[in-house]
């Protein structure tokens, strides 16, 4: 029992070193592992399953609202990165260049891209002519490089995988809705599929996206009050536009300027997932998002017949994500194993439980255990699952909520910030230097103006003058 | 009439000239486009669909033989990549250089991959311990960089999609037949699902990649009576495990070095689908890769009850991609549009077919017409994309085998070569000599070793010496 407990043992308690904790769970979950080059990383197999399964349903939902899939090529030329200011100043400092293609060094230097803007609104510009070629609603999926200087797995490495949607319209409204409508698109996402709670707001001018006329965000909270920027959306207005010329012709012959969103998720989420639902045993991944929801475990498989019933369960939940594990291992090894996994459902099959037509399913969440009739196990794992992926979502709501306080005036502000780990919502002047002094004093940032507005007072956290805004601040990831 | 035909004119017909034809379907069907990067390119909406759908077919053959998606780093040390001497002379004088991090020089220059072997094998030296761990039957779908100096779109671009599988086995046997799984594997996709005959075969050690000790290939005729090259799979053997020290502690206790392969289809093969199936009207998509299966055009859709009939019928024809061409365009230039896109089966439906309960269907591939009644139209369009499905394969392997001939001297072979486009059969002694001066003198190589030798005669078609293989030879892209 000593051994089989080996497995968990290996891991931090997150109460202990919250930091610890998350890169035990990436390395023993195998999500991923570190690469030869300093912040970049091998995704795993499960990790990497875990981002397929993001995809294909974000992809799905994206493709319901008339987005289409492209590719643009992975390298900026330095003058096409250069076109719009704001973005350029933004990105530079932190691109990878690329100054010879074989042998010889390039005319021209290239990045490999940080956000592919700059090749959209490239495109855009020899591509779109008259009313009839808008809206373009264009997504791709593929992988950027940001070179930092600190990384942590999933939550910022070098290089990720992301998607990133990049849509041109014939008027600003069109274009403010398009970008409403894909934070809510994700949001939704967040909260239906990954079980996690997010706020959904608008960021303040100094948190906005370099180059953007407005940004807006969904955060989410972890499990040690820290939050989590968990996607944004962004509307462009026709800055982009005019920097790069993209103009149609209106029905009225006019030549107008288009107004461009962007909008984008990325391999973050998996850390999301790990932070939000983790516990001291590893992994516990909402059933909707997971490789694998059902894993069967035959106990004292040798004996007749086990494994065979095993096999026979296997096919009677085939509408679910299901493996047996018939390894060698001893059914404690398997049990921490699947729970460091974060499997959804264990089921546990014995000769006992045999006898009785019976098994046991075990909640990773809860670790509650319940015996269920073999006749109608699929249905029983079935209403499991969705009570788990319904349970998962309340709790990290009311862990979040929990976890979210006023503060009224400047000390009561950096008390809790600096006592009470979470999100704190207070009322904002709407001045960046009172953004400055709450990020220097707390190092806490503004985190988003939620469209669910409130007037907690009429002052200025911070420096008490009118306010004019209710924010979320929050240290964050 | 005249204006309705301005699409189809703006194509070069392909017996003018093949290669203008090719880039006027890639470009007119709507599937690439040129970017600000020389060689590089923007894969549009319809050309991105068909890379999605062979993905989608491809990802769920792979998955089924047990392999595992996972993601690797775009970036390569320029150390690693030197690790395997036959490898780094391949790839060194062809990759993209990145020298700089944001504003500082890198320590050791890195390149983007252009293959990803040296950080599989760096990977599996970290990760494969015991004979427990292996196989490891691993895959990722990326883009990857050659810098090449000429360029087309799709057939050879400076970045290109593609998937590379990455195994490792215990036994050099199990190597071997994953090889050969791989190849078989791709084979019968292409031929099942883009219905594109292939030869199955080896390549010759001149032709081999940079550090196999073997590659097997799928060779495919273009329409032009040019060679292919549409997948490959090779057998390392232990030459990276040696390199990189990848050993595994055996049953018995022993270190071994493993046995690896690797192989890979790209975005070569939306090329390899217009030049065998296009024709002088554009592109013809064989239907199990059509991104629309089928598209309804309503004639004289003002009149009432047509566009309601027109939906009516996608609705009944819902179980395949359908879509509804109801733009303001004429019937005429959506007829063009249609084939130039390569839709393989186009219904019509006007006032008259209305009144008499039926609709004609149009194949893209032979433009017949087809009436049939509105009761059983959902039958009669399953059936009929199933017959073209399989005659575009037919049709392709009868243009292959009407190309391909047999020369049993050198005079025969040049001539062979000169003045009748398609595959030559010969007997070759195995010297690479040989294949260098046929190189020279026709511009042909060795395409492959067919699986399926025949013996025609016992003389090396160039030096007369015993032969030891039979040979297809071609020029090719």
């Amino acid at each position: 029992m000593a051994k089989d407990k080996k497995l968990v043992e290996a891991i931090t308690s997150m109460d202990v070193d919250f930091a610890q904790w998350y890169t035990d769970v990436v390395k023993k979950a195998e999500l991923c592992d570190y690469a030869s080059v300093k912040g970049c990383m091998v995704i795993k197999p499960d990790g990497y399953a875990i981002w397929e399964n993001i995809q294909h349903e974000l992809d799905r939902r994206f493709k319901e609202t008339g987005v289409q899939n492209v590719y643009m090529p992975m390298f900026i030329p330095e003058s096409l990165l250069q076109k719009e200011k704001d973005h350029v100043e933004g990105f530079a400092p932190e691109v990878a260049w690329v100054t010879h293609g074989g042998l010889e060094p390039l005319q021209e230097r290239m990045c490999v891209r940080p956000t592919s803007e700059t090749l959209f609104c490239d495109f855009y510009a020899k591509d779109i002519h008259s009313y009839r070629d808008l809206p373009k609603l264009y997504n791709q999926w593929c992988s950027v490089v940001r070179w930092e200087k600190t990384t942590r797995p999933f939550l910022r490495s070098r290089e990720f995988l992301w998607q990133e949607g990049h849509t041109a319209h014939a008027t600003a409204e069109e274009a403010e809705e398009r970008t409403i409508q894909m934070l809510n698109l994700y949001a939704d996402f967040c909260e239906e599929v990954l079980a996690m709670p997010v706020i959904r707001g608008q960021k303040t001018d100094k948190e906005k996206f370099a180059g953007a006329e407005a940004t807006y965000t969904i955060e989410a909270l972890m499990h040690d009050g820290k939050a989590l920027q968990s996607g944004t959306s962004h509307n462009f207005g026709d800055g982009f536009a005019k920097a790069f010329d993209i103009q149609y012709a209106a029905k009225d012959n006019s030549l107008q300027y288009v107004h461009q969103t962007s909008w984008g998720m990325t391999t973050r989420l998996i850390g999301a997932i790990i932070m939000v639902h983790g516990d001291n045993n590893g992994l516990v991944l909402p059933p909707r998002i997971a490789p694998t929801q059902v894993v069967i475990v035959p106990i004292q498989q040798k004996r007749e017949g086990v494994l065979d019933k095993a096999f026979e369960i296997r096919d009677v939940l085939s509408n679910f994500k299901v493996k047996v594990d018939d390894s060698d291992k001893s059914p404690g090894w398997k049990f921490s194993e699947s729970e460091m996994r974060g499997i959804p459902v264990r089921v546990e099959i014995g000769p006992k439980d045999i006898e009785n037509n019976q098994a046991v399913l075990v909640r990773r969440d809860t670790h509650e255990k319940l015996t269920v009739s073999l006749d109608n196990i699929a249905e029983e794992v079935g209403k499991l699952l969705d009570t788990i992926q319904k349970d998962m979502l309340e709790r990290a709501r009311a862990h979040r909520d929990a976890h979210t306080y006023v503060a009224t005036d400047f000390d009561e502000f950096v008390k809790t910030i600096n006592e009470k780990p979470g999100f704190v919502k207070a009322m904002w002047c709407g001045c960046q230097e009172c953004e400055d002094k709450i990020k220097e004093v707390t190092a806490a940032t503004s985190r988003c103006m939620p469209f669910a507005q409130e007037q907690l007072s009429d002052k200025c956290v911070c420096c008490g003058k009118p306010a004019k805004k209710m924010v979320y601040w929050g240290r964050a990831y």
